[in-house]
C-alpha cells in the first residue's frame, strides 16, 4: 500500500487522532464532588478573585489552541477550515508527542482577518498559548500582528516562525562548517510569502547583512511600486545594492541559497554560478527547488531539504513544541526575537562540533530530546528580559 | 480535609483535569508520513472535494464543545470566563467517563450574544455539536436559538434540557408510584430562570396540562407587564386558570412542586398545604428549597433533590453525555422535543417496576450504563423521524 492509501486508511480507522481524556477518574459520589460539584466551586472562586489563578487550577497554562482558516494548507492552498483539520490533529499529536503540550485544533470558517482576531481573542480564556497555522498570506502578518499586540499570551505563526528558526539553526551549522560568517555572506531567498519573509527577517536578526529576497518576479527591489506591503518593508532592509533580475541572475556569486518557493526552479547550472562552498537550502515540498544529488554535483557544499529521506531534514518539529514548552513553563507574555535566535541556538548547538559534518547540520526530527533543550535555551532568555512571569 | 480543601489541592496538583493524548505514536519517519506530511494532504483532499468527509477523517464527529461565558456559573453567578473553566474540564470529564465523548472548553470573554453567537458559528468546523453551558438567562435563549437555526450540528443548553429531562425522567416514574398521570397533575415549578422555563416547556411536550411557574415575584401570569419576553411568552401557556400569588399561595393544592430556585423558599407547612401523595423535586443547589426529611413529615410521598447525600439524586449527568452520544452516532442535525422526550423515557425506563419505590425513582448519576440506553432511545427516534444522517 502506498503511503497515500495508508494515509487515508489509518485516519479513516481512527477518525481523529487526537483523544481527549480525563487525569482523575470519576467512579464514585467522592471523585465527583472533587471533579464537579460541589467542589469544583472552590478553584472558579479562586480565579475569579485572581485571574492569573488560572494557571494554577486549570489545564490554560499547558493548553495551545492551533488556530487556521485552512487558506493555505500545506502546498495544497485554500481547502476550506474543514479541510485543514487532518493537518491541524497531526501538528497537535505532535505538539503533545515531542512537547508534553495539549494542543487543540481550532478551524475557524472565515477569510475576513478581523474576524478571525476577534474570534481568537474571545476564545482566549481557555489557552495558554496560540499556534497560527496555515493562514495564507498576507493576512497572516496581519492577524499574527495584531494578536501579539493584544493578547498576553504567547502567538507564533509556525510556518513562518518555526521555519526560520530551523533554517537559522541549519544555517549556523553549515556555514561554522565551511567557516564563512553570517554577517558576511551573501545570501539568496527565493520565495517572499510568509516563511520567506520571516527567514529574511530572523536572519537579519542574527546577523546577515547581504541578503536578496527573490519571487516568481525577481528581486525584491525598493521602490517596486508592484510590491505587496509587506514585501515593500522588506526591500528597504534587503537588497542594499539594488540588485535586479530573475533568480537566474541573482544567484550568481552567492553563498547561500534559501528557497521556500517551488519545485525545480534552480538547475545544476544556476547552483554552479554560486560562490565556492556554497550552501543550497531546497525546502519546497515534497519536490525541492533541486534535488540534492544535482546541487551537489554543481558543486554546493551542503544540500539541506523538507525531506526525511535525505539528509539535513528542515523540519518545524525541532521548533514549535519546544518553543512553546519554554514560554509556557515561565509563562512568558509572548515569543520574541530574542527568544527564537535562542531556539535556533539551541538546536545547532545539539550537534557537537566533532559530530558536525555536511550531512549531518540539523538534528534528527524525530529526536525527542530536542525539544527540551529548545526549552530550556527560551526560558533562559525569557527569564534574562524579564518576560517570564514565574 | 473537608471537600473544599481538598478540591483545590487536586486541582492544583492535576493544573487541569483533561489530557489532550495522541491515538497513534510518531517514533519514526513512518509513523510521521502517515500522521503528518505528506500522507495527512490524502484525507485534506478528500474532505476539500466532499466536506462530509470531514465525519470519517477526522475527531469532528465524537468531539463537542462545551461553551460557557461565565455568566451563570454553578451558583456563583456571573464570575467571567476563566473562572468557569474549572466546571467546564469537568463537565468534559464527565462527557468522556460517561458518553466516550471527547469535550473541550470553550470559554468565550463576551457577554454579547450576538458575539458569542458569531464565535461559536466561526469554530464549529472543528466540533460535532455544541454544548452551551452555564450561560445566563435571558441570553442563552437568543443563543441557542440563533445557533440552533444556523449550525447544522446539535446544540444543547445543558442547563435548560438536561435538567429538564432528567426532572421529566424522574416525574414519569414518581407519576407511575403514586398513580397519578401527568395530564392531570397541577404542578408548581418555582424558579422562571433557564432550568425553570426549559423544565416547563419539556412537560408541557410530555403532556402537563395544569402548570403554574412562579418566581420571586410570585406567580407567573398573562398580562403582567414586569415579566420578562421568556415569561411573557411561558405566562401565554401556562397558569390558564390565572392564578395569582405567592408561592405559599400557589402551591396548595397542587401535586408536584418542582423547585429550581433557593434553599429553604418551601417550608413543612407549605408542603402540608398540597394534595395527597405529593410529589417534591426540590434542586437548589447545595441547600435545597427544602430538606427531605422536612418534606416527609410534611406529607411528601416522593422527594428529590440535587444532592447525592439524599436519594432520588436529579443529575445531569444521566442526560448529556448519552443525549450527544446518540446524536453524534447517527450524525442527527439537531436535539429536538421528541429526541428529548425519548431520553427521558429511556432514563426512566431503567427502573423496573420491581424496583421502583419511593426512594428509587431515577438511577444512580454514577451508573455508566445509563448513557448507552439514553443514546439508543435517542438514535431510534433519531432515524424515525429522518433527522439521522448516518
Amino acid at each position: 500500500m502506498d503511503i497515500k492509501q495508508e494515509a487515508l486508511k489509518v485516519h479513516k480507522e481512527l477518525r481523529g487522532k487526537l483523544d481527549i481524556v480525563g487525569k482523575m477518574k470519576v467512579e464514585d459520589r467522592h471523585d465527583l464532588s472533587i471533579a464537579y460539584t460541589p467542589g469544583v466551586a472552590e478553584p472558579c472562586l479562586k480565579i475569579a478573585e485572581d485571574e492569573d489563578k488560572v494557571y494554577d487550577y486549570t489545564m490554560k497554562g499547558n493548553t495551545v489552541a492551533i488556530v487556521t482558516n485552512g487558506t493555505a494548507v500545506l502546498g495544497l492552498g485554500d481547502i476550506g477550515a474543514k479541510a485543514g483539520l487532518p493537518v491541524m490533529e497531526g501538528k497537535a499529536l505532535l505538539f503533545k508527542e515531542f512537547g508534553g503540550i495539549n494542543a487543540f485544533p481550532i478551524c475557524i470558517d472565515s477569510k475576513e482577518p478581523d474576524e478571525i482576531i476577534k474570534t481568537v481573542k474571545l476564545i482566549a480564556p481557555s489557552f495558554g498559548g496560540i499556534n497560527l497555522e496555515d493562514i495564507k498570506a498576507p493576512e497572516c502578518f496581519y492577524i499574527e500582528k495584531r494578536l501579539k499586540e493584544e493578547l498576553d499570551i504567547p502567538v507564533f505563526h509556525d510556518d513562518q516562525h518555526g521555519t526560520a528558526i530551523v533554517v537559522l539553526a541549519g544555517l549556523y551549522n553549515a556555514l561554522k562548517l565551511v567557516g564563512k560568517h553570517i554577517e558576511n555572506v551573501n545570501i539568496v531567498i527565493n520565495g517572499a510569502g510568509s516563511a520567506g519573509t520571516a527567514i529574511c527577517k530572523l536572519l537579519l536578526k542574527a546577523g546577515a547583512k547581504n541578503i536578496v529576497m527573490c519571487d516568481k518576479n525577481g528581486a525584491v527591489v525598493e521602490g517596486d511600486t508592484s510590491l505587496t506591503k509587506p514585501q515593500q518593508e522588506l526591500a528597504k532592509i534587503t537588497n542594499r545594492n539594488m540588485e535586479k533580475g530573475n533568480l537566474k541572475e541573482i544567484i550568481k556569486g552567492k553563498d547561500v541559497f534559501i528557497g521556500v518557493s517551488a519545485p525545480g526552479v534552480v538547475n545544476k547550472d544556476m547552483v554552479s554560478s554560486m560562490n565556492k562552498d556554497s550552501i543550497v537550502f531546497a525546502m519546497a515540498n515534497p519536490t525541492p527547488e533541486i534535488m540534492p544529488d544535482l546541487a551537489k554535483d554543481g558543486g554546493a557544499r551542503i544540500v539541506a531539504t523538507g525531506r526525511s529521506d535525505f539528509p539535513n531534514q528542515i523540519n518545524n518539529v525541532l521548533v514549535f513544541p519546544g518553543i512553546f514548552k519554554g514560554a509556557l513553563e515561565v509563562r512568558a507574555s509572548e515569543i520574541n526575537e530574542e527568544m527564537k535566535l535562542a531556539a535556533a541556538k539551541g538546536i545547532a548547538n545539539l550537534i557537537s562540533d566533532d559530530e558536525l559534518n555536511e550531512e549531518y547540520i540539523i538534528p534528527n526530527a524525530l529526536d525527542k530530546s530536542v525539544a527540551e533543550s529548545v526549552a530550556s535555551e527560551v526560558k533562559r532568555i525569557a527569564k534574562k528580559m524579564g518576560i517570564a512571569r514565574i
